[in-house]
């Protein structure tokens, strides 16, 4: 097979990034060679802070749209949302042949059911060792670790080489489910030669090595055995399988009750468990209503809410807004988490909210990464002896890092390339050079709208958030005002306490009016102008705001 | 003196924080006996996240001014934003005299200048050791260590004990500018008997010792000895002048001329080498326009932006909008700061930016904390031996960390009191007790508005910055719609690509004005609400949105 691919042609393989590289999240490389293209990942974005009211963030496919004909597969590493979550939106515009390992496939296929795409969408599940072939390309799967599980990373063989791309990975020795990272498979793929590494950077800013999953499990043990008196609520990310099986591992060892709490939480566990990655004893879960039926001291609850999400279970409980929770002294807290960047004070904000109730609160040392350290990496680089460097997944500081790393490990500088999305990273079997540049870009999901809201309606979203909005209205007959000019405001100032400043701008407003018509303007453009500038000047110079201002005119 | 104060009467002594417990910032505390008032601090909070719109929030002083005969003095213990930020605003309501040590004099008397109180502004600088003396009350000034210098704790003799308020403090043994806490006096007071002790919170979750100031010059020393080549840009706390007494240092050192950029940089500069707390060698400091005439290599940058603030100077220098200095390879960037919780990503956006441009990015491990860390805190409470603690300083969980300790140092957890804004405290010289509760609350800044904007107008900015408006206009004569329906919408949808949707919601507006013409529906509050329901409901139907609608009728 491999003889095939390796056919001697002087065709070379592109590596071009749609997305990923600027915003974080919203993963997804495409690899082309020929008349052949494969896709890694087709991964969301979370909005930024500035992006108002938007729910999520993907990827504009236009380059795989306007190649359709050469695209073969999507293969997933795993199955979070920054490497998953686009694949509704994407599939509904090209139709193309999903692969992925069991459980990353398992939480795949819920989410094309709530999108109603199953019956359209070729699924194939590999086992890892297997791979995807098609004319130019096999991709094989190997195993890997992360915080969640079945993740894989792919040696994506060529015809110019070898290329692999870890996904999200670490490497844990002793992992809570299946086997450690195949270390022996990359070794051998090393051996073999490598063109090149596309290797995570989430912590290339980390120095040593990150903690194995099961430690947090000897941390929860400790927990129970401290707080035999209280109920324990553990909050973590409802993707986390191992996280779960070892908090009812705990559950069970302390003769504890267990009960799931928050939709994304209770999916993932009956996916999981469906698929065999989550082993529940029998008569452990219970239901939130038969809570009432165990003395607090022995139950559990695994919670979502981990980030200080407003509306997930947690943080309703710490806002007396759940039904059927309430929390307070006898009540043991675990974040087994850490806030991910941009969440520290919605966490902090839950936290004191708990205290308040007079919960304990443990939110430290509670948690390991997913994601490798700076020894994991050069572990990576060691065993796979690639040729070039390709750092991914991470923000631009973290692939400086990540560049540093590979520095110190003896790759030439210029064998390390730090794309932006849209980069066409053009390779030859000893050569690698950016070549050019497709088009990507971002698309604003919000509500069901995709891509209706863009930066004109988002820049509207910031003024009117900051300072609100002035409507002018009148009514015209001909050039005569027949009604009006009215002045409303909405976030602007409250009104009752404004009534002097309002009036005093509808006054401005008329006579601005009439001054125009004194002077014969009637474009009705240039009034509406005039009007704007005006009234904006007297607002900043009484208020030192700026809200947006409005003239609407009607006319019967 | 004292005799004169512990006069042996029945009267308690009532605590009052006004702000600072619920909002991180806005510290202000009211001290009262019988018919005096003293007040401690009077700090501003910067808006949470979900305050659009708002520049600064300040204390409601409704108590101190329904109590204003008995108000005697403000004392400031340093000159930090959340202890000195309201006073302009306070003042323009009250007006107290204010005492304070000579450098926070200097900051605040700028702030006064700026807000044209200077002139009405009865102000008194105290030595570290002296006291502000008034009826029932001796505050006397002791020096502490903190991030910006001159800052004090304070010991508040009263008829029934003393009280000792930290102020925000640190123990630094070798502080760059001045002395070390004066612990002996802390000892003193402990042996004469302290009632209470209102003790920083802020690092009550962090282990150990807070490391000196000191460190942080060692550290610029080791990072300009290995940045030979390159120009050097420094962001920190403008407040902090030991820090920039030290870049100065360095600079020196190692023959580098200094530049200042940022506006609040520059002044506190002015203020401390004005009153001698700044030691700049002359022919340091250089002029911006100067920077062409030296080498990069010869040059230092000292700038503020290093919360990532979007208007600061390096925000600006990384966005490329600074108008003299941009940044390049030959550029050695130093964040000396952390970032304050909830600027996380805003700091990450500029380090990125500024990588991109090439510049080498520091932005670890050369700052240290301005707060005591636990051992300091028991030092503190070893040296006074307090009867009662009040946790002070810090978000609530902080509070909870500062409770746990004083636990563990064997104080009676009936002893510790977790004040909310508004308790009040009564103390007598043997007890404490909550007994009730006076009018606190924040007054929102926005431009020239103190208190015109309110959660009303903040509820019409968030629906209007998540999903914009839809304005429905009519013109009426009689009960006739003479002009109209028409829609506007701004932040809602991209109206070019929408026209069907609006179309189709200016129809529906229609239907229900001819509905209710049918049904004799003449009430126009009622016909409002019922265009604002079935537009409404469409809206979510078609897009999941939740836009405000507001219907305006004119007549004629």
């Amino acid at each position: 097979m491999r003889k095939k691919i390796e056919n001697g042609t002087k065709s070379r393989l592109k590596i071009i990034p749609l997305g990923g590289l600027e915003l974080i999240g919203m993963n997804i490389t495409a690899f082309e060679y020929e008349d052949s293209i494969i896709v890694v990942d087709c991964g969301l974005s979370f909005p930024e802070e500035d992006m108002l009211g938007i729910d999520l963030v993907i990827p504009d496919i236009t380059y795989l749209k306007e190649n359709i004909e050469k695209v073969k597969a999507i293969i997933i590493t795993h199955g979070h949302e920054d490497h998953i979550g686009a694949l509704p939106y994407v599939l509904k515009e090209i139709n193309i042949p999903i692969y992925a390992t069991k459980l990353t496939m398992g939480i795949i296929e819920h989410r094309l059911q709530e999108h109603k795409l199953m019956d359209k969408t070729k699924r194939k599940i590999l086992k890892f060792g297997e791979a995807m072939d098609c004319k130019h390309f096999r991709v094989e799967f190997i195993k890997t670790n992360h915080s969640i599980v079945d993740a894989a990373a792919l040696a994506i063989h060529t015809p110019v080489g070898i290329i692999v791309h870890t996904g999200d990975f670490k490497v844990d020795y002793t992992p809570v489910f299946g086997d450690a990272i195949d270390l022996q498979r990359f070794a051998e793929l090393g051996r073999k030669g490598v063109l090149a590494l596309m290797c995570d950077s989430t912590n290339a800013e980390r120095p040593g090595f990150t903690q194995s999953e099961r430690t947090v499990g000897f941390t929860f043990d400790q927990i129970f055995e401290e707080h035999k008196d209280t109920r324990i609520l553990i909050a973590t990310f409802a993707s986390n399988v191992d996280r779960v099986q070892q908090i009812i591992n705990s559950a069970e060892k302390f003769g504890r009750k267990v009960v799931v709490e928050g939709r994304s939480m209770v999916n993932v566990i009956e996916t999981a468990t469906t698929l065999g990655y989550l082993q529940i004893p029998a008569n452990t879960l219970i239901d939130v209503e038969q809570l009432k039926d165990y003395p607090v001291e022995r139950t559990v609850i695994i919670t979502t809410g981990s980030q200080g999400e407003s509306m997930a279970a947690l943080s309703r409980m710490a806002g007396d807004m759940h039904r059927k929770i309430s929390i307070g002294p006898k009540d043991t807290v675990i974040f087994s988490s850490h806030p991910i960047p941009g969440n520290e004070k919605a966490v902090t904000h839950v936290i004191n909210d708990l205290l308040r109730k007079g919960a304990d609160v443990i939110f430290q040392d509670v948690h390991v990464s997913g994601h490798a350290c700076q020894e994991e990496i050069k572990l990576m680089y060691t065993l796979l002896s690639p040729k070039f460097a390709i750092p991914i997944h991470g923000e631009y500081k973290h692939l400086i890092a990540h560049a540093k790393i590979v520095k110190q490990l003896g790759i030439d500088k210029k064998n390390v390339f730090i794309l932006q999305s849209g980069d066409v990273l053009e390779l030859s079997h000893d050569d690698a050079v950016v070549t050019g540049k497709v088009p990507v870009g971002t698309i604003f999901v919000d509500g069901l709208g995709v891509g209706d809201v863009g930066n004109v309606v988002l820049r509207d979203r910031r003024i009117l958030s900051e300072d609100g909005i002035i409507i002018v209205i009148a009514t015209l007959e001909g050039d005569q005002v027949i009604a009006g000019p009215e002045i409303v405001s909405r976030g602007f100032v409250y009104v009752r306490e404004a009534d002097a400043l309002l009036d005093e701008a509808r006054e401005l407003v008329r006579e601005t009016l009439e001054r125009c018509e004194r002077k014969n303007i009637t474009d009705w453009g240039r009034i509406k102008n005039l009007i704007r500038d005006n009234l904006s000047e007297f607002v900043w110079k009484k208020t030192k705001r700026r809200p947006m201002i409005l003239p609407i005119f009607m006319e019967v």
